[in-house]
């Protein structure tokens, strides 16, 4: 089966086109065939595109501009390609090549807590939850109208949410130490994101180690632009660093995840900031980029750091790491230890020198890194960077959201036929 | 010398009179002469004095109403009642009996790092803090001001700082990941509180085991109606849960502590919430209260889960106790391990079943506890509460802020003349 994938941002448009069937699946062998992204939606759209065979080789690349006014157009510019001699792909020569689309859905809210096909009900469920996000709902609504459009009602759609994988949060970690009737008039609890990633973590480790779901017990830590931790517990998410919405918790690129929350009132005082321009502050001038002054972008600032010594940048990396050391320690704590510790996302799949400063010190519950095994397993390498035999193990597994939602796809396809 | 321990509160005047000396220090046998408290100042106040003999004996009590409008007023009714014969206490005939006045206040900002006697540029500089500490700062200044006009100007008074104890935080602990200019211009920082707490069970700790203060690595669990976890090592606070206000960190009994920031605009909108309203509402109708819609009050609530199985009651008992309980491992992360876990404060110090509650499943990293010793350790006594030979171990150290408070008024005193 041909699935595409698709991941609506407000501006952009991110696909992959997975070949999937269930011994593929067991084998591990399911593949992409295409992938791509279209940046400036809206305007004059910037493609992205190559197609690869079962091996990986890259058959075909693609990097052009054309107008893209709408996620509707940007869809029919993947499909044109796709389709099409240029992109050196056989066998899909048409629409009805492509069997399913599978939809990145950032949030689920209380009651969409598995994969679904989608159908009038689950849309309306989608725009329930657009309050709780308001900029990301509303883009993966747009890819899922416009998919329903370029490939009509037949063709079966699944949508897939950041949030599900943590609906196993027990009430103690997903309630607020806020009033209670808050949470039952706004639903306003923990509801966790990049479930995907952590889920997807958590397949690898247990495929690795040829382990059954309920005997997982690790902490994920995905390190992107976004970033979170996870503790996962007998299989099960039991605690999430992000929280109502993604700006709780860990250091991100331009998010200040955890701060007091009275700095909000004293800020909008002393500044005369709304709560929107305070909203603002917190997700996209903060973080990284808030402390270091410079960027968000995790591999300028450790070049900052090395090759110029700066002082804020290093700060940034301290206080990021730092942050992210205690995480750990409180989730181990929640779980009553792990039995590794695993990285993944941008960051932690390619920034040994960040891993390194995370795990540094941390000799008293047990965690400890192999320097060369940490310098080697950077660019999409897959493997344990701890010293043979030790516990907790740590780990480095390039996540693979996109093979996640394929999948699922396939699954909610194949339960209803 | 008799030292005068003052901490007043917006409607309330606490007081505790401490004979105090290098060699009774040296001999931890300083002692309280009298103590007690006025509340409801501003109206017709409700006064509970009681004095005591060197060795804790009650000698005589007084509860009563009178009216006292002012803090001065309550600074004078105290006064009275100390020199008077009613109060039994042999030596203290007159105000030069009394040799200075320590305060108790609870913001020094960046630059009070340490108690200080207080003179006019002082007062200034506790003026300054006023913004950090809105709530506080102005009702300690009030007691300062009055004391001066009840003492006159030749009486020595101290100003001791609940946020001093935490100016050893490195930079990555105190800063937030916020834009670094918010620091810079407003001092938005963490700063801590419950400073003298944590000093004290620091101090009582390294007494009780003999040891250089450079070899302390604890932590201390201050729970209280406010609540705040302290990461000491080599003898120095170097993280704490409480940040630029009291507001962050643990639950407590009114106040909500961590939650994800973006909630506060996500209720202005949907409850037409001013920010002083959320303000109001995190810090005064959440924590214990708010979850469990019954009380504050950690007493109560233990028996409506014990007796009522009260639902609510247990879930805010859960939260509470899996909140301290991640925080433990953070700092233990953050100090690379820790000797001691140490419980004071009204709940920490009576309430048995809560420690029970936060160090079980927490055998992967050492603490366990004995039932025995668990149950017998309240009511302040004193005393390690995990099975003997255990590591880390656990403690229940009875707090005394007052004490710290003469102490210090004391040493600042002796330096000067
Ligand atoms: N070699 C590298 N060294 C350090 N950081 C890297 C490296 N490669 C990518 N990154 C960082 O990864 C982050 C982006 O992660 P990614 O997972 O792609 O983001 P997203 O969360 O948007 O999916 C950026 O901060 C980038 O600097
Ligand atoms: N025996 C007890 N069992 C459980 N909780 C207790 C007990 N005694 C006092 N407490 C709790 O201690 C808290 C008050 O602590 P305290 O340190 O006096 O407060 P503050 O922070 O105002 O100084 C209250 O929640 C109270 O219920």
């Amino acid at each position: 089966m041909n699935i595409l994938v698709l991941n609506c941002g407000s501006s952009s448009v991110k696909f992959r086109l997975i070949h999937t069937y269930f011994d593929l699946i067991r084998e591990n062998k399911d593949y992409s065939i295409a992938s791509g992204l279209i940046e400036r939606v809206g305007s004059e759209g910037l493609l992205s595109f190559r197609s690869t065979n079962a091996q990986g080789e890259v058959l075909s690349t693609l990097r052009t501009t054309a107008p893209v006014r709408t996620h509707q157009a940007a869809i029919d510019q993947i499909i044109k390609w796709i389709t099409s001699e240029n992109s050196g792909i056989q066998g899909i020569q048409s629409l009805e090549d492509i069997h399913a689309v599978g939809h990145r859905v950032v949030h689920g809210g209380e009651k969409l807590t598995r994969s679904v096909l989608i159908d009038d009900s689950v849309v309306e469920q989608i725009e329930d939850c657009i309050e709780l996000a308001p900029l990301h709902n509303p883009q993966n609504l747009k890819g899922i109208y416009a998919a329903k459009k370029t490939f009509g009602p037949n063709i079966p759609q699944v949508a897939v949410f950041d949030t599900a994988f943590h609906h196993t949060l027990p009430d103690h970690a997903y309630l607020y130490a806020l009033p209670y009737q808050i949470y039952r008039r706004h639903r306003i609890r923990r509801y966790g994101f990049h479930g995907l990633s952590h889920r997807y973590v958590r397949f690898r480790y247990r495929t690795i180690l040829g382990m059954e779901r309920e005997n997982v017990n690790i902490i994920s830590l995905h390190l992107g632009n976004g970033c979170s931790a996870c503790a996962i517990k007998n299989g099960n998410s039991i605690d999430t660093s992000m929280g109502m919405t993604p700006l709780e918790g860990l250091v991100m690129g331009t998010r200040a995840g955890d701060v007091d929350p009275a700095i909000l009132t004293y800020l909008a005082h002393k500044e005369g900031h709304s709560l929107d321009d305070l909203d603002k502050l917190l997700n996209s001038q903060s973080g990284l980029l808030g402390i270091s002054g410079l960027t968000n972008d995790m591999r300028e600032l450790i070049e900052e750091s090395l090759e110029n010594d700066d002082r804020r940048a290093k700060l940034a990396l301290e206080i990021f790491a730092y942050r992210i050391k205690k995480y750990v320690g409180a989730y181990l704590s929640a779980m009553n230890g792990a039995d590794a510790i695993i990285f993944t996302g941008g960051i932690g799949e390619n920034a040994d020198f960040i891993r390194q400063k995370i795990c540094a010190g941390m000799n008293w519950c047990g965690i400890e890194i192999d320097e060369n095994l940490n310098k080697q397993t950077t660019r999409g390498r897959e493997g344990r960077i701890s010293p043979d035999g030790n516990k907790p193990e740590v780990w480095v597994i390039p996540t693979n959201e996109e093979l996640v939602i394929a999948r699922d796809t396939y699954r909610c396809v194949m339960r209803k036929e």
